[in-house]
């Protein structure tokens, strides 16, 4: 039994070789719980962590499915949710509005995918790969309502941060509005309230205004 | 809109009322990720936060569903899982172990539930709360599977990290197998796994044995 950590799981060989690939894999994802994202807890105590992040986007998939812009199976969404950024457990957290780090963010984390999935029996890794794979290619309408929630998220907490995200990287609200533009593709009502959010930001100072003043 | 928090989310009410009440849910949901846990994280570096294990045992529960006694809705498990500890926010993290604790925790969670679960639209509220309901009773397949799995993922963090969370609080081996047999009813092979676990913690000093001296 090996989980990728180099401590030692199980002297012998006791349970199956299937087995033992599955508790490696779990194991590992523990160390999801120790990426930070550039988003603050709503009582801005600390960042938030990429496994709470998974979470709480899960739920709130399940909470908001009804403004999804199309049909989705929920369980989908929710698997490819609970996957999607098991690669930031090699790639780290790429910070959306950082240009430079994205220009080279898609090998880091393809690498990190070839890696990490292969930990589990392979029958098992290509269903999970692929879930993430459609994620990123934002391929399917439950690809486009996932993408539309994993934005939503951390603009919900630089709003309830009173902007601690936005005004510490210096972020301008045309950027937050080009950025997340995508939630429309995959819940039009929420992309209607997360422009209210990114307007009412504006008008608390929360988030500095673009070139054009708004 | 009206998170529970004391920040004002929104001036004006620009969406709807079922959209505010399920945003002010999943803003809520934030709060889980305060509540720590007695389980440390495999690098022992700190506790890990009831949102984290909450994403943590979803994910075991989808890679490890072959191991579950009966025919199981992995959807509904997944559901079941992402919700389970949402009483936490309220009532705080029982330590397992904790016999003074455990006494009057059913009426405190069963507030919490009461308040939690409310923040959302009727129609939403009923089947989140009925799936929390169901997994306290162990009242079904999908119940009985999931809460292995929540007694799994600590007795393998706690074997990973040399039995930190029962050295430092003096739990004894009759206790780990007499709170975790359960795991027997939800899913067999993985209560195999736990037993073997258990065996080696207390031959390599992770885990105290009990009056039998195993």
């Amino acid at each position: 039994m090996k989980p990728s950590s180099d401590q030692q799981y199980l002297s012998g060989d006791r349970s199956g070789e299937r087995l033992d690939s599955q508790i490696a894999f779990v194991a590992e994802l523990d160390k999801l719980k120790s990426v930070l994202r550039q988003t603050w807890l709503v009582d801005a105590s600390r960042q938030e962590t990429d496994a709470e992040h998974s979470w709480h986007v899960a739920m709130m998939a399940l909470v908001l499915v009804e403004h999804a812009a199309e049909p989705v199976d929920i369980g989908k969404v929710v698997r490819m949710l609970l996957v999607h950024d098991l690669v930031e457990i090699d790639a780290g957290d790429t910070f959306v509005y950082d240009e430079a780090a994205n220009a080279d963010k898609e090998a880091r984390e393809l690498a990190a995918a070839d890696r990490i999935f292969a930990l589990l029996p392979a029958d098992q890794a290509a269903p999970l790969r692929a879930l993430w794979d459609e994620f990123e290619a934002r391929a399917s309408a439950e690809a486009r309502y996932a993408a539309a929630i994993d934005r939503l998220q951390p603009l919900m907490h630089n709003y309830l941060t009173r902007g601690k995200g936005w005004l510490k990287h210096g972020v301008t609200a045309d950027k937050v509005r080009a950025l997340n533009a995508r939630i429309a593709d995959g819940a039009p009502a929420l992309w209607d309230h997360a422009r209210a959010l990114i307007d009412d930001a504006v008008a608390k100072g929360y988030l500095a205004p673009g070139p054009d003043g708004n």
